[in-house]
């Protein structure tokens, strides 16, 4: 491979065009030492021949590593840069910027420590086996931008082969923050989750995990739809997963389109970058919810869903009730490293959603049925909960 | 895999008998974020939307992925916990000390970020290709205690397969800080390094690429020498890198033991963690050089080797001229990385160890062969020699 001359002056350039370019040059992130090294004596504690006594008792007694090591408070935050926001594939040079952002984000949220790898490999037993090499590093493993279906299956493996949290975010991150705004919408226009019938628009790695949490929450109804409509059980053309989305969801039997799913629906969430017509919109059922959560373009503006809606959520930062998983991921894992949690389980996902939602219940109102990305009640909320429920489910090691 | 309960009051226990166990608790790192993420303004520009343009420049043009990310500046420190330190194959998690300290005193020395990677495997098709999937991430590999000879060809395979500094610490760190306390011993006793003759106790990592360095700086001859005795050509036990190592060295064409070839030696170079007895020492020739660098115990005493030496080293910080690898290692990739070097070169590594030896080449006495580790001015020296060395090798990329 030839080395190749950056033009400095061009890069000057775009840093003036655009501040985004001016604050990422040099990364965004740094390592720092959490002992001292400055002179011989701190070296032979931290280093040789101190180190080595360390290194002897977890040989001994392997559970230590979690003691004296970073182990158990680093997580590795792993992309194969095939789905990178709406960006597609990418690549994991390309998709380098959303992995800082996202490891600098656990930190300040969440004080959880993270480390970006991106994988020159798109194919899923690599995948597996590449994380499962590294695991004896990290405390956790944070699944990012990552295309379905693979998506599904790589989690599935690595929680199967690892004893470390294996957490998909596009998944459930985005699952856990929508339940939690949903949740709040019920309470806040007094109806049961068991009576609302939802349609999600999208049956990729955030759709499919809505649908389960949804359908674990005792929502009343949900189907799913894809491109070609709604995922049923007739249909022929289904993977895997959405195989089995068909049947843990979509019990009215619905089939065709997503208009015709919307007729008198409660809620609609959209985490597919489509657009639905206002027509479409028009036909919910009174006091409906819309979530649309595209990002940069709602598939439903949030000026058309007010005209229908009684809550109305999206991704943008610009409009309330934005669905952002940084109110769920940081929590989840400083909750899971805390208590050293073997695995992430639905417990402690629903126990997350529960606690996210409750820090704003007794202030909702239409425009707040999330709290804010910088709500500081929330990561220390989702750390206890998420804590607390590891140990319920027996998965916490201390 | 169960999850086990630990004793808190054991691990206190630990702590209050040894301060290192006190100091590693929770590990000796940390990762901090080096842009502001306090409000929405900083996160449209950290995370989304704003990010999205960085990934997608990158995308168009990927080496831009090195003015917009952490990765020209950040190691990744690579060990399948075979060979740490005198402890030998501890495994991944037991050596997770040794590499957090690494990782620390890359950074406090030379500035540089560096994460630890103990990989659950010592396959040696599996840690190429492992490191193969990582490589998009990190600006370059620091190979630490991985056993000999798998160690060669890792080293090797991963050279040819990246266009990123690949640099396995044991070999080439320590032959760097040997080659500069050779000839700053040859300077204070005014002969040339071609006039010297050398034995090497020792045939694994470090003793193979001390044994190279030396020939390529021009030592007059040098022999190596395994348990058998000297690698010589005549042997039918040696491996493919010692047999190519007795074609690079003992012109004198020596054979037998250790003990025969130190008859009339200029230089013992001791990285084997054996014992040389006394008399062998006294066989040296008169003003001889002695390194003794095994750890925690000489291979010659200090104190023995003294009555018979003009100049001794060892790898001990009490003792005079300790050959310690954190002069070499921190410099070598900040030089590496400043320059975004494809590679690291005989020529740099030549190049650092003259760097480093004129760090005290004013200031030369026998216990002063080689600066202390703490010596500031050492980092920034085999930096910008580093730096400069590639740009003249063709290797740099800026």
């Amino acid at each position: 491979m030839a080395a190749e001359i950056v033009d400095p002056q061009s890069e000057l350039d775009e840093d003036a065009i655009d501040p985004a370019f001016a604050l990422h040059r040099g990364g965004k992130m740094a390592v720092r030492a959490t002992v001292p090294v400055r002179d011989a004596d701190d070296l032979s504690l931290a280093y040789t021949p101190g180190v080595a006594k360390v290194c002897s008792a977890i040989a001994e007694q392997p559970e230590l590593v979690h003691d004296y090591t970073w182990k158990s408070q680093v997580v590795a935050v792993v992309t194969d840069g095939s789905a990178v926001l709406g960006l597609g594939d990418i690549g994991p040079e390309a998709s380098l910027p959303v992995m800082e952002g996202k490891a600098i984000l656990f930190k300040q949220f969440g004080g959880v420590d993270a480390v970006p790898i991106a994988l020159a490999t798109k194919d899923t037993d690599e995948i597996v086996e590449t994380v499962v090499r590294l695991a004896p590093s990290f405390g956790g493993v944070n699944l990012e931008d990552i295309s379905a279906p693979r998506c599904f299956e790589i989690e599935r493996r690595l929680q199967e082969a690892l004893d470390i949290p294996i957490f998909h975010d596009d998944q459930h991150g985005t699952a856990i923050v929508t339940l939690a705004a949903l949740r709040n919408a019920a309470k806040l226009t007094d109806r049961p989750l068991g009576e609302l019938r939802a349609v999600i628009s999208g049956a990729g790695a955030a759709g499919i995990a809505i649908a389960k949490i949804l359908v674990e929450a005792g929502i009343g109804d949900v189907a799913v739809c894809d491109r070609k409509g709604v995922v049923s059980a007739d249909r022929t053309d289904l993977t895997d997963v959405k195989r089995e989305i068909a049947g843990l969801t979509n019990r009215a039997g619905l089939t065709g389109s997503l208009e015709s799913a919307l007729d008198g629906a409660d809620v609609f969430i959209g985490v597919s970058g489509g657009t639905v017509p206002e027509e479409a919109v028009a036909k919910l059922a009174p006091g409906a919810f819309v979530f649309a959560m595209a990002n940069p373009t709602p598939e439903i503006h949030p000026d058309v869903a007010r005209k229908y809606a009684a809550v109305v959520a999206t991704g943008r930062s610009d409009y309330p009730n934005q669905i952002n998983n940084v109110l769920a991921f940081p929590g989840i894992f400083a909750g899971a490293l805390q208590v050293r949690a073997t695995k992430i389980t639905e417990g402690m996902k629903l126990a997350a959603a529960e606690a996210l939602a409750a820090v704003v219940a007794d202030e909702l109102s239409a425009e707040r049925v999330i709290p804010s990305p910088f709500d500081e009640r929330v990561a220390p909320a989702v750390t206890a909960a998420v804590a607390a429920a590891a140990r319920a489910e027996g998965v916490a090691r201390r």
